[in-house]
């Protein structure tokens, strides 16, 4: 059985959702980051990198929320997570990317850990200011993207769509006005509303809109 | 025919080498960074966020390094470039997407471009520090991955592959002391040697090790 290592409400979300999704069993182990358990010994022996998600199979383990995404996503090619067409597939591969390695690896990333792009405490409150500044502009942009479709492409759901959700919750967390990004909140409701991202968001113990 | 937009020694350099793998006929357009070409009205109509590589077909434009790797690695299975084994296809997917996010746009952009990250002058030098040490730290671990073998994976130049060399190169010319990462040097060697790279360091008129 195919074990995902999380914790609740980070961008492990995304491939937790398309576990459920594809509806093979699978086992969610939750780490507790306020304890720092994604630093204990046991955990750095299966990821030395320290991070989530970790998916972790028979074949062995594999990290980076974008590579576990696709490889679900083709586990069961039936239930259409990415779009068949190789066109349409790279566009839904291109904004995983840019919002797994910008948005999140860049802005977010500036604001939850700015203690990974500089040493000085000083420099990372600097750090912090535009990284909140700069996730704003990102989810403006990810409205646009969203602007009159029900999902992000071939109007169904794919495994691009998780990280719409998971970004601006993050921006309502940091205190972000999210308000006039409507394309983006009800994308997120219509996600929130499907019965397996229900069955997650519960098991996390999180909301998708706190 | 399809268009590549490129700046010398970018990462660009990867879907560069790709495309002339899978030996389509393509168009290479170079933009010069140093006269700020990437921010030209021309080019802003094509990528408003003013970054390389770009690909043009018939179809539109795809933004994203790994997923215009990703694209076409697919468009010619026939020669492999991607592994067709779905679980080693991952781990080649995570580690580009590793080498993008974190090495290329964590690491090497705190060097390269640490005004992405705070807008203090100050501020910027602190980033620079932490984005050279980090980019060695990665480096020693590319080198790892790559000890005592020919390819990352499957005894067979990959889509993966291209992002190893530009990362050294990148060490290489903000003076790291790449001379340790013994496996990583053979690699770039061997990648060089093949006639595809060889082209298209020609072309955009650079070296794999200076």
């Amino acid at each position: 059985m195919m074990k995902l290592f999380y914790a609740p409400g980070t961008c492990a979300l995304a491939p937790h959702i398309l576990l459920e999704e594809i509806g093979r069993p699978f086992e969610a182990v939750r780490l507790d980051f306020t304890a720092n358990e994604q630093r204990s010994a046991a955990y750095l022996e299966l990821n030395p990198r320290g991070r989530v998600p970790l998916l972790v199979t028979e074949q062995g383990s594999l990290r980076e929320n974008v590579a576990i995404s696709l490889y679900l996503a083709d586990l069961e090619p039936a239930r259409g997570l990415l779009p068949s067409d190789p066109w349409r597939r790279a566009q839904a591969i291109s904004v995983m990317s840019w919002m797994s390695g910008t948005v999140h690896g860049q802005a977010f990333a500036g604001w939850f850990r700015a203690a990974r792009f500089t040493d000085d405490p000083a420099a990372q409150e600097t750090v912090k200011a535009k990284g909140r500044a700069d996730a704003l502009a990102h989810l403006a942009e990810m409205d646009a993207m969203l602007a009159g479709k029900t999902w992000f492409t071939d109007e169904r759901f794919t495994a691009a769509d998780p990280m719409f959700m998971i970004l601006r919750r993050w921006g309502i967390r940091i205190g972000l006005d999210v308000s006039p990004f409507k394309a983006l909140a009800a994308h997120s409701e219509r996600l929130a509303a499907r019965p397996a991202v229900a069955r997650v968001l519960e098991r996390e113990g999180i909301r998708f809109d706190a």
